[in-house]
């Protein structure tokens, strides 16, 4: 059986939300049965929101025999003021250095997976960060296209993967293509085998229109464009069903007959998860050579230091990344 | 207190499920507290595919004291053969006759609410009927405009309006406007006061696009024509938020703010609601001047005869045709 290094867990902005909800999952780590984990940040972030132990790390190799007692930490510096919700740009700085350095140590196999704590976008092009957000970053220190990475959504009883992501609706129609769609089957199918272990993974496909088209007289694009990459995919060898009218495919039994949804657009995909696992959500990022999750929500500034922040989405992501990191320790 | 007239159920197409499921809501009507209600349409059609006892009726006021003991049902000869599940153009006049009967019913007071079984459109179709579904027929029956009703989708924890609803997608940013989501905010506003007795009802009003369009990054539909909406629906005295970022508006606590979602399009409004409540789903029709509803499903021909259909969404469209007529006789 393979061994799982500890999970580096980037802090995001050190004045958001992420350095407390990752406290809060290390005090939880024996209900949650976390596995071992150690934060990447300022630790100056941490003290100011949490009074719990702390000890600094300079190898991800030291977590294990700290992680029972102690938060391990390997620190990176923040040369400014930490204020609980009011960020800046040094803080920004420090998000990037900290993501750039727990990434490098996925990367090498010193850390068995990634989890990254909430930035801020924002913050992060005032300082010249020329990404689109996090993933797009990660995926090009690992050397993957953009096209064949996806974001998978995943909560207890449904994965869902978008197609396209942060669009206008205006424009999704015309950014779906054969390829595209079929990238990201492609993508989900060895995704689900490598990180959960999913031999035969079953997939199903939402329709863009109401009804999935109804054989044409509500639109297209089911006809003209999924319906051919569903057919390319199966050549491929792939199990892969639909369209399926998006409506009645997150219902209980329906979600029994597939192991993630492929949709088209954000909504359609983080409506039905969101709607199911709100406070669980974690966002997989799949086709990376590291295992990738993050809690799917945002900084929070506005209840950052007021101890309100509630960690299980942190813990779901480390939960989830613990568990792929030992699929793929299992099959390598 | 008001008294509430028996309930007129039009059986749709007798080839369908429409009539097993209204004999099985009547074999359920004491455990699920059903008001009194009437059958309308084929006997045969219900005869081919139960057992029970039926009772021929020529008034309503008839089924009530026959409805303990079996189901009432107001006779609409079909000329042809019945089979379960083989549609035929016979069928479709009867499921238009019984509809019609039932509406005309309804519309004197002499029936207190309609509950619509389930039609084929393409028979319907077949047979010339001109109007886009049944709803658009009833509207068309009670004198009223198609752009002053609005179609609701009610579960028990959720009740959602789409502002479009059988268009391609690519069709909706352009057929959004602020008076179409006006007239939806207002004759939902009302329809909650009229038929579900909520004094004030509190209205949430989805974004377009990801993330409610994020201050125009990702679309500009929210400030052109949402916002616009909302105002304008504030200064008529309506309690409306919005527009929200729709993935996250329907899970527990964020559809505890509000008594009904305003949705731009079908599946925004569909998803959640059959992902939360695929068998209890309600189908309503708001603006008229009867209360209208149906189940949320099709006739399902494919299983129709087979006793294998599921009467759940029948009976909640009783139980809440019943509840809102009551409300309405309560009002005067």
């Amino acid at each position: 059986m393979g061994r799982v290094s500890p999970l580096a867990v980037s802090l995001g902005d050190p004045a958001g939300i992420g350095p407390e909800i990752v406290a809060k999952a290390w005090e939880r780590r024996e209900a949650a049965r976390l596995p071992p984990f150690f934060a990447v940040g300022a630790t100056r972030s941490i003290e100011a929101v949490w009074q719990g132990p702390i000890v600094r790390i300079f190898d991800p190799a030291e977590a294990e025999r700290h992680f029972d007692k102690a938060l391990p930490i390997i620190e990176v510096v923040d040369a400014a003021a930490i204020i609980p919700g009011e960020p800046n740009m040094p803080g920004a700085r420090c998000s990037l250095d900290s993501l750039e350095l727990a990434a490098g140590l996925a990367r090498s196999g010193t850390a068995g997976a990634l989890v990254t704590g909430p930035v801020s976008k924002a913050q992060l092009y005032a300082i010249g960060f020329n990404h689109a957000g996090q993933t797009e970053f990660i995926a090009e220190r690992c050397g993957v296209s953009r096209e064949n990475v996806a974001m998978m959504l995943a909560g207890p009883t449904l994965r869902t993967v978008p197609v396209t992501t942060h669009v206008a609706l205006r424009d999704v129609p015309d950014l779906l293509t054969v390829d595209l769609i079929l990238a990201k089957i492609r993508t989900t199918d060895r995704g689900l085998r490598r990180n959960f272990g999913i031999a035969a993974p079953r997939l199903a496909v939402a329709g863009l229109n109401p009804h999935a088209g109804e054989q044409g007289a509500l639109g297209r694009e089911e006809i003209e464009i999924v319906v051919p990459a569903i057919e390319l995919a199966r050549e491929e060898g792939m199990d892969v069903r639909g369209p399926l009218a998006a409506d009645t495919m997150f219902h209980p039994r329906a979600r029994a007959a597939y192991d993630a949804a492929i949709c088209l657009y954000h909504d359609q995909a983080l409506i039905p998860l969101k709607t199911l696992h709100f406070d669980e959500g974690v966002n997989m990022t799949l086709g990376l050579p590291i295992v990738r999750t993050a809690p799917d929500h945002g900084t929070a500034f506005e209840i950052a230091g007021k101890d309100r922040a509630e960690p299980g989405a942190m813990i779901a992501a480390i939960a989830v990344a613990g568990e792929c990191a030992m699929f793929r320790a299992l099959e390598g």
